[in-house]
C-alpha cells in the first residue's frame, strides 16, 4: 500500500523515481500552449478566494460539479465562493480515478501545502488555509514559484498586444509572456459573427477585405506585428479538420454570402478555409514559425445551456468526426505550396492517435528534427491512462526522442502541476521499458531523453532561446 | 502461480479482496436490463437439461462454437442436448481471454458447484452432474439463489403485459420483475414489418394512427399503462443513433410511403424518427422514467443464415458507424423540448467511448447527481478489457462514484454471474488506485463507492424502492 | 531491473518462460505473408552491407531516420553505405518505445551476435564487424539460419513465376518458396494505370477483355496457373475496403471510362471493383485458397516526395477511414454467392479491431475451424502494445486458438525475427492469464495453444502439408 499521492506519487520503480527527482523534477517549465489573460500577469493580479482562481473560469471542474448534482447556482451563478468550494469539495471524493482529482489535490500539495484528501468534511477549513495562503501570492509570483519560464498566451490577430507590451517593458519581470497567433475568427466563414470579424480585422490593416487572399494578406500582416511582440506560434483551432481542393471561384462565393450574413455550403466554406489555412502555412514557414492544428471539437451541444452562460462554460465534446482523414490533404498542400511549417497536430479524438502518428511520418524530413509532432493528450485526454496513450502510441510510431512534451491549455496560474503530472507519467513509462529489460539501462541517454522531453525540444522547437546551459543532443 | 478462478478471482491486492468480499459480493442485484421472458417466472419454469438453460438461446456461445468447428446441427439444429454440450466443451479450452470462458466457468461453480475446467473430456460426466443438480432448481430458485431482487425485462408496447400481472399477484414471490418499454418497432420506419406493426399498436389503442403525432401519442397511451405495471424505464434500440431536424412534413411522407409497403429514404425516415423520439423522451421526462438508448450495432450480417435461423442467432456486429455524433443533437433537441430525461448511453463501439463520456458531461445538470450515465461495458465489450476499458474512460471524464452499474442483458437464468464478474474487476480496478496511491486509503469511502456502484446508485437512479438500510452517500 | 534484451526479453513469468523457450521458440516458420524478392533466393543473392539488407528497401527506417533530422541523401540518397548507417545508428536511441528499436536489436543478436545497443558512438564498429559476419550468409543459408519452412511471396497474376520455378527445381534447397496471388492491380479501376495493366492481363491469357466478367474469367485463368505452381493464398489490397452493389451496367460504364484513360465515379468503380471481387472469391473456394483482405491505408500522401521517389519510400498512413462498415456486406456478398473462402481480414486502423473480430463470427461455420480470421497486427500496428492488442481483442470476440498467427510482410531476409517477437508477446500474455488464475495450469493444453498458434493452425489453414508430426488438436 503506497501512500496517497506522497513525493513518488505514480512513481513505482527505481528508475522512475530516480529520473523524476533528478532529472525532470528541477527542470524549469515551458508551457507553450494556454490561455492566461496576459492583463492579469501585467497588472500582477491577487485572488481573493481559492474559489476564484480555482473554480472561476474552469469548465473541467464545472462538468463534474454538474454531474455530481450541484445546483447551477453554485456552479457559475450567484452562490457564494465560500458555497461553490464546498460544492466541489462535496463531490471530490466520487471522483476516483479522475485527472481532476489528481490535478486538484497536486495544486493544493505544491502550492497550499495542503496534503489531507479534500471533502465535504474538510471544505471549510480548506477554504479558510487556502485563502489565508493565497494573500502571499499573485499571478507572477506563482508563475516564479513553478520556475515557469516562457509561456505562450492564446491572441486575436486583431490584438494590439499593449498587455504583452507592458509585460515585457517591465524589468522587474524576467519570465517570458509571448502572444500566439490565432486566426481563427478569420478562418471559420461558417460561423456567427463571421462577417463581423472581417470587418474588425480589415478596421485594423486599414483598409477593405473582398476575399480569401485579402483575408490571409491581412493575417500575414498581423503575424509581422506578432513577431514584433516575439511571437512564435500559432494555433488554428478547427471542430473538424478539413480539405478542400483550392479553388478560388468557390471562396469567393463562400466569402460574398458569409458577408452577407448568409451561411455559405460547406464545400465552398471548405475552400475558403483551405486556401487561407496554406497561406497561413506558407507564412509561418518563412517565419520560422510553429504551426498547431486542434480539431475533434464539437462545441456549444447543449444550446439551452449555451444560451444562458455561452462559449467555454463546459458543454464541449470529443467530436467522433474529427476530420483526421484531412489531414494528410492538408498538409500535403501546404507542402506542396513550398509552405509546410513545424507542425503540431491535436485531435481531441483520441481513436485518431494512431492514426496521426503515422500521418505525420510521411511529413517529417529536410534535415530537421520532429518537423512534424503528436501533439500532448489534449483536454479531455490529459488523463494519465489518455497521456500513457498517447506516450505509447508516439513512441511506437514516430520518434519519442523529440517530442515536444506537455502544455498546460489553462486559463489558471495553478496549472503547471499539470507539468509535474505528465513528467512523472513520463518517468514512470521509460521506467517500466527499462526496468523490463526493453530499453538499455544507460543513465546518460536516459537523463538526455526525460530532459529533451520536458524541456529541452520545447526550447529549440519553438526557439524561446531560454538559456538552459549545455545539452546532450546534437 | 493463482489457483484457476478461486475465491479470489481477478482480485490481486487485499484492497481488492476486502472490497469485493466484504462490500460488494453480499450486495443483492438489481437487473434493470435483461432479456429473461417473464412466462418463464410466472410458471416457475424447470429445465431438463443444462443445454436448454445454458445453450438454448445464447448466441455468445454460438458463436464461437460455428468458429470453433462446430456444425449448425450441433448448433441450432437437432443435434441431442448430450451433442450440443460435447460441441461447446470441446471449444471450451480454445477460448483463453475470452470473458465466454469465465462466465461459463462463473456458472458452473456458482450453481452447479462444478470446478474443474470444461473440456471434451469431462463433458459427459458434467453434463450427468448439471442435469441431476438442475432437478433442484427453477426460473425462481435461481433467482432466489443470487439475491436479485429486482429484473427489468424487455417489452413491446402493444404487450398486455399479463405475465407480470400474475407474478405481481402472486404473493408467494417477492421479486420484483418490471416491465421495461421498448418501442423500437414503432420507430423503425425503415424496416420490413413496420407497416404491420403500427396496425397492431392501432388496434391496441383502439384508433387509426396517420403520424408521427398519432404514434407519439399511442406511445404515451401506453406508457401510462405500463406505468400502472410498474415500468421504471425503457429502451431504444438504434442500429445506428440518428438525428435530424424534426420537419414534420418529411416525417409525414416517410410515414405515407412505409404505410404503403414503400421504403422512404433516409432522409425522411430520420426525421420521422426523431420526431417520434423526442416525443418519447418528453413522455419519459414527465414519467421520470430512466431512458436507454443503445446504438452501434449491425444486424442480421449473414443473410443466407438470417434467413435459415432468424434474428438473433449469433450473426450482428460491431457497427464502426455507429451514429455517435448524432447523439448530442438528439439529446440537446430533448432539452429545447423541455423533455430531458434520465439517460444512459451505450455503443457497441468501444471506440466511441470517450466521445460518449465526454457528450454525456454536455447534458448533467439541474442538480440531479448522475442524470446522464455512460452505460456499461455492453455486449461484446462485456469482457475484462472491456469493463475496465469502459470503468476508466468514464472515470476520467465523468462521476465515476455516480455510476448506476451492470446489467446482464441476458436470456438466462444462470447469467447473473455477470454482475459477480463485474463486481470482482471493479474492486480490482478500485483496488490498483488505492495501493499505487492513486486515492485515500479511505475504508469507508471506498465502502460507499462499491455499494452505490454496484447497487445504491441502481436503485435510486432508477427508483425501484427496494429497502437496503442506511445510505451513506448523499 | 531485467538485462537488456537477455534471453528472457518480454516474459516475465515462469509460465511465459516455459511456454516460449520449450514450446514457441523451437518451432519453424511459416511465413505466409511476405514481399521476399523471389530472384534472390532463386540466385540465392548475397549483401556485401548491412546497409544493403537492412536499410535496403525499409521504409520503416526511412521514417524515422527522416524524423530523426537525416537528410534525404542519407535515406534513400547518394550517400555511402556507411554514412547510412551511421545516420540509422544516430537516431536509435531515441526511439525508446518503437518495435524498431526491437527489431534491428533482435537481427543484431540472432544474425550477428552483437548484444550491445547499437548508438553514434558503435556505429561504425557494429557496421564492419556486420559487414564481415554477412559473408557467411546468403538469402538462403539466412532462411535456413531463421529455421524457415515455408513462405509466401507476393506476385502479380501476370508474372509467368519463372524465378519460383527455378527454386522449386533447385532440389539442393528444400524451403518452400510459393507464389501469392496479388490481383490489385486488375481491380483498382480508379488508379493510375489501370488501363495499361488490363492491356497487359489482356496479353498474357491472349484475348481481349472487354469488362468484368473477363477481367475475372482472366483472373481465375492465371489462379490456375499460379495453381499449378503451388499458391496456396491470395492478397487483395485495398485502400479502404469497398462495397457497391454488384451493378453489370455500372461496373461496364467504368471500365468503359477507365479503359480510354478516364476516372470512374466512386460509384461505378466500386460496383466494378465488387463484382471482380466476389469473382474472385468464388474461386478461390473452389480452389481452397486463403483470402486475405489488407484494407485501411492510406498510401502515397507526401505528393512531392512520391514524384521524387516513387510509392513505398515511407509516405503510407493509417486511413481512418478504412472501409470497415463495408466488410460485413462483402463477405455476405461472397456467401450469397457460394463462394465465401477461408479468409484473413486486416485493417491498418486498429480502432477497427473489435469490429473486424465481431464480423468475423458472423462468417464462420459450415464445420470449417477458424475459416475466418483476424489477421495479425499489420505494419504500423506490429508493436507490442499493438501485437498485444489484437490478441486480446480477438481472444473477448473470437476462439483463440485457432488464430493463425504471425507474418512478417517483409523485404528482408532478417525480418524473421519478427516471429520470434511476436510469440514472446504471445507467450507472455498467456503466461499472465495462467498464473493469475485466469485459464487452468494446464501444460498440455497451454503447450497445444501456443504450437497451433505458432505454426500448426497456418500449417493446416493455408495447406502448407509440411510435416509436423502428431498435432494435438482436432
Amino acid at each position: 500500500m503506497r501512500e496517497f499521492m506522497d513525493a513518488d506519487f505514480l512513481l513505482s520503480t527505481g528508475t522512475a523515481k530516480w529520473l523524476y527527482h533528478t532529472v525532470a523534477e528541477p527542470l524549469p517549465i515551458l508551457d507553450y500552449h494556454c490561455h492566461i489573460d496576459p492583463q492579469e500577469i501585467a497588472e500582477d493580479h491577487k485572488f481573493e478566494t481559492i474559489s476564484q482562481i480555482w473554480l472561476g473560469g474552469d469548465h473541467y471542474k464545472w462538468r463534474v460539479m454538474r454531474a455530481g448534482g450541484a445546483t447551477e447556482d453554485k456552479v457559475t451563478g450567484t452562490a457564494s465562493d465560500r458555497e461553490k468550494f464546498r460544492a466541489f469539495a462535496a463531490v471530490m471524493p466520487q471522483l476516483i480515478g479522475s485527472p481532476l482529482y489528481h490535478w486538484s489535490h497536486l495544486e493544493l500539495q505544491r502550492v497550499f501545502g495542503i496534503t489531507e484528501p479534500l471533502n465535504a468534511d474538510n471544505a471549510d477549513a480548506v477554504y479558510d488555509r487556502c485563502n489565508e495562503i493565497l494573500k502571499g501570492y499573485s499571478a507572477r509570483t506563482l508563475m516564479e514559484k513553478f520556475r515557469v519560464k516562457a509561456i505562450c498566451t492564446t491572441d486575436d490577430p486583431v490584438d494590439d498586444l499593449h498587455w504583452h507590451d507592458r509585460i515585457a517593458r517591465d524589468s522587474t519581470f524576467s519570465i517570458q509572456v509571448l502572444p500566439a497567433f490565432r486566426p481563427d475568427k478569420a478562418i471559420h466563414i461558417e460561423k456567427v459573427g463571421f462577417a463581423d470579424y472581417i470587418r474588425r480585422l480589415s478596421d485594423t490593416v486599414g483598409r477593405e477585405l473582398t476575399g480569401a487572399e485579402d483575408v490571409a494578406a491581412a493575417l500575414g500582416e498581423r503575424m509581422d506585428y506578432f513577431g514584433t511582440k516575439g511571437c512564435l506560434c500559432a494555433d488554428h483551432g478547427l471542430d473538424t479538420c478539413m480539405y478542400a481542393e483550392p479553388d478560388a471561384k468557390k471562396a469567393r462565393e463562400a466569402f460574398a454570402l458569409a458577408m452577407d450574413g448568409k451561411t455559405p455550403s460547406k464545400d465552398m466554406a471548405d475552400a475558403y478555409k483551405t486556401i487561407v489555412t496554406i497561406a497561413c502555412a506558407k507564412k509561418y514557414t518563412e517565419k520560422n514559425w510553429v504551426m498547431q492544428i486542434h480539431f475533434g471539437c464539437l462545441r456549444d451541444n447543449n444550446k439551452p445551456q449555451f444560451a444562458a452562460l455561452g462559449p467555454d462554460t463546459g458543454y464541449d465534446a470529443v467530436n467522433s468526426r474529427s476530420g483526421v482523414e484531412n489531414v494528410a490533404p492538408l498538409l500535403n498542400a501546404f507542402a506542396e505550396n513550398s509552405g509546410l511549417p513545424k507542425v503540431v497536430l491535436y485531435s481531441l479524438n483520441p481513436a485518431d492517435n494512431t492514426a496521426i502518428a503515422t500521418i505525420m511520418a510521411c511529413f517529417q524530413g529536410g534535415g530537421i528534427a520532429g518537423k512534424i509532432q503528436q501533439g500532448s493528450a489534449w483536454w479531455f485526454n490529459d488523463s494519465r491512462p489518455g497521456m500513457r496513450q498517447q506516450l505509447t502510441d508516439l513512441a511506437c510510431n514516430g520518434v519519442f526522442g523529440r517530442f515536444v512534451g506537455m502544455l498546460t491549455d489553462s486559463r489558471s496560474f495553478l496549472s503547471y502541476t499539470r507539468h509535474e503530472y505528465f513528467r512523472r507519467i513520463l518517468c514512470e513509462l521509460l521506467g517500466e521499458w527499462v526496468e523490463s529489460g526493453q530499453y538499455p539501462n544507460d543513465k546518460k541517454q536516459l537523463e538526455q531523453l526525460v530532459a529533451d522531453v520536458c524541456y529541452h525540444n520545447t526550447n529549440e522547437f519553438f526557439r524561446f532561446g531560454v538559456e538552459t546551459g549545455e545539452r546532450g543532443n546534437g
